[in-house]
């Protein structure tokens, strides 16, 4: 996206790295990437981000602009410049794979190297991972909405610029979205691509049927007409006129599209217009200011909606468009760490994530422990990605992190699913991992006297 | 940012294209850009984006790799992708200017060229412009709940991806922020950088008072000390002795930063013991959650806090993460065209806003009139930025944006910067544009039957 990321950094990464250099700080340090609490109406979230965080530490260096600009700003000594000249992150990362579910508390990554390489690169991997795992937990509601229909991502206009654009895309089909509109996502991702019109392009014509008759001609097997320029039923009489017109010539329209209005009766006089013509095969999309809430809503009233075009609210996750993920030192040079601050307080050492399943195959719970602990059972979630500062292993394709998230949510009890205040995941901290807990907070009480 | 932006757009701005293409339709057409409603506890928004927009609209051109995979997309004539090859933005835009205030209703920018081209930057010109608006908006109410004080963006690592970071810095410069944290945002747009220390600073120290001396040795002149990693109380303290100690080497800690607790209690007790300690120089910085609401509540306590922080809720705008705002055709080939959707009917014709002064140099209201109307008074406020495709200007500088925003801001009057439900500021249509809107009304219709 931009070649030099190197300052895509919150100063306070650069000048911490300095007084680390000046103390010859060099030794191993981990951090551990979580959230504490759940957006509002969320008991889980889907890890996403992680491709770029990989990109970003295997391609870490500063050029010689950056340098320079970072000498210009005045506070940076020259010999820590030549260090950071030279710097490359030679550490390693374990992760929760893209596409599965994880919980609060729990570390969706963790970067262990020496403490300087590990700090810088926070404020980006915390930027990737957070928006992208709340756009694709956002998408993945929307799916559990929709149960057999199809969704599209339509984001592209709403979402906070062109690299949220991309993701959003990106988080979609992981999430399960059929296509998105947006064609650098597509080529880029190799996600479908896929659209309909504008109102613009109706009202270019002097008359609605002349424009659905255009596109029909430009598009005979890729048609889906939208209705609402003027008035949805009138439209949908129009439509019907050009799909017969269609089918004269050998071709289907595809479907028509609702953008306005009251959805539900819409959708129902639509349809029966269609059938009512034998156009069965006409599928109805509905767009505009939809996400989980509407859709439910929608599809509770039996509104007979094929597709929805999700935008607006899906790509910046309206009704949660932030969460509190943060990125905490939990060990120094062999020494675990943890902080105390009020509601912030954080877990120490490097840790591993087990996840039961039961006789069913669903999971029951979770369980935190220390990364060194031996396995309390279940499966081992965090996997080592990165080592000595490159990729132990090709990326996932896709679809395969497509099929992840697929797998999860099967294997999560439809409780923790619903839309509204769902009850949260178990979640258990290791017996291990509390006495450590415990050992640390009194050594740093200790120490405050 | 990204070298070949051409496909940044939605499959149907390049199907439309297509359409109207085959049909041979290339007239000159203006869309207007606008926003119907305000987002909740709105009554201004700030202009913002256009920058980008020039420098995209001056850039337009599809690459042979963007042609070759529209192209393997299987639905694009030969002919038309040879005609997309040559195709570069021809036309002229006429827009509001960068930090000015625009009200609904109001087209920000017009974009008047042979249709393909208009339409086709729909995609980039909304994302854009509705993002940076509402980020700039949010960061200029934050400035307006917080006279006196300085405010620094700390957006980054919350913010949708890397270009919306980069933008939330210019945003909030713009709005008046004093600094962002984001070193390459501050080396993009020259806006002075700043930050303090993490918690994974404190801790990687066995004791928080040798992170505060080795952060003073490295920095004697710019530290900011953390106070709430363990205890606020304590690190206070703390911060006092490491004062004094750089007191008698001859320097001065700047500030003290609180992060976490309640800080209307905190920020008077530490302002206290480092007043106590004769440090009335060393200011109190807080951050964690704050925007225009919080730091409202704040300072009506009377929290001794000089500057704030805001990050995560500012970096999303998260009371409004997004906006209506759309790109609608409004005239083809001299024929002024209009939308009758439900709640979405759109003013026919390019326009202009013509904003009055009151005898006090205040705004008392705006009027949206056909752009060929003679003035109705007042100052027209879109201005031709682009013709034949290129700038008819240098851009503003960023200061001078700063400035415009701020003497809007005075102009306007309290009421309607309201943090909780502003009355909404008057716009007028004028006499003659609500006459072309019933006639344009009518004639569609009258074609509808």
């Amino acid at each position: 996206m931009i070649d030099d990321l190197a300052l895509f950094a919150d100063l306070y990464e650069l000048t911490m790295a300095q007084a680390f250099y000046q103390q010859g700080m060099f030794a191993q340090a981990t951090y551990s990437l979580f959230i504490r609490q759940y957006p509002p109406n969320r008991a889980f979230l889907v890890a996403a981000g992680l491709e770029d965080v990989l990109d970003y530490l295997e391609n870490l260096r500063f050029s010689q602009a950056s340098l320079d600009y970072l000498r210009s700003i005045g506070i940076f000594d020259s010999n820590f410049l030549k260090y950071l000249k030279d710097l490359r992150f030679t550490g390693s990362v374990r992760a929760i794979p893209e596409g599965r579910l994880f919980f609060t508390d729990e570390p969706v990554l963790e970067v262990t190297a020496p403490i300087i390489e590990a700090q810088i690169g926070e404020t980006f991997i915390i930027n990737q991972i957070n928006f992208q795992s709340l756009l694709t937990t956002k998408s993945a509601r929307c799916m559990l909405a929709a149960p057999g229909c199809s969704l599209a991502d339509f984001g592209s206009r709403r979402t906070h610029g062109i690299d949220a654009a991309l993701k959003m895309a990106r988080c979609g089909y992981i999430a399960g979205f059929q296509s998105t509109s947006n064609v650098l996502a597509s080529q880029r991702y190799g996600i479908p691509p896929s659209g309909t019109m504008a109102h613009s392009f109706i009202s270019s014509f002097a008359v609605e049927i002349d424009a659905f008759r255009a596109y029909a001609a430009s598009f005979p097997d890729r048609a889906v007409l939208l209705l609402d320029t003027y008035d949805t039923i009138e439209g949908a009489y129009n439509a019907v006129t050009v799909a017969k017109e269609m089918e004269a010539a050998g071709h289907k329209l595809v479907a028509v599209r609702l953008d306005s209005g009251n959805f539900v009766d819409l959708s129902k006089q639509v349809r029966r217009i269609l059938d009512q013509a034998d156009l069965r095969y006409v599928k109805i999309v509905a767009s505009g200011g939809l996400d989980e809430y509407e859709i439910d809503t929608l599809l509770q009233c039996h509104a007979p909606i094929d597709i929805f075009g999700v935008g607006t609210k899906v790509g910046v996750s309206a009704d949660a468009p932030w969460s509190d993920m943060a990125y905490k030192l939990v060990a120094y040079n062999g020494r675990p760490v943890m902080k105390l601050s009020t509601e912030k307080v954080s877990l120490p050492g490097a840790k591993q994530v087990f996840r039961l399943y039961d006789t069913n195959g669903k999971f029951p719970r979770d369980i935190i422990a220390p990364s060194d602990e031996n396995p309390p059972g279940g499966e081992a979630l965090l996997q080592t990605v990165m080592s000595g500062g490159r990729r132990t292993a090709p990326s996932p394709r896709l679809d395969v992190i497509r099929g992840t998230l697929a797998n999860d949510l099967r294997r999560l009890d439809d409780s923790h699913k619903g839309l509204y205040n769902p009850p949260h995941y178990p979640v258990a901290i290791s017996a291990n991992l509390q006495q450590l807990t415990l050992q640390v907070r009194s050594t740093i009480q200790e120490d405050l006297g």
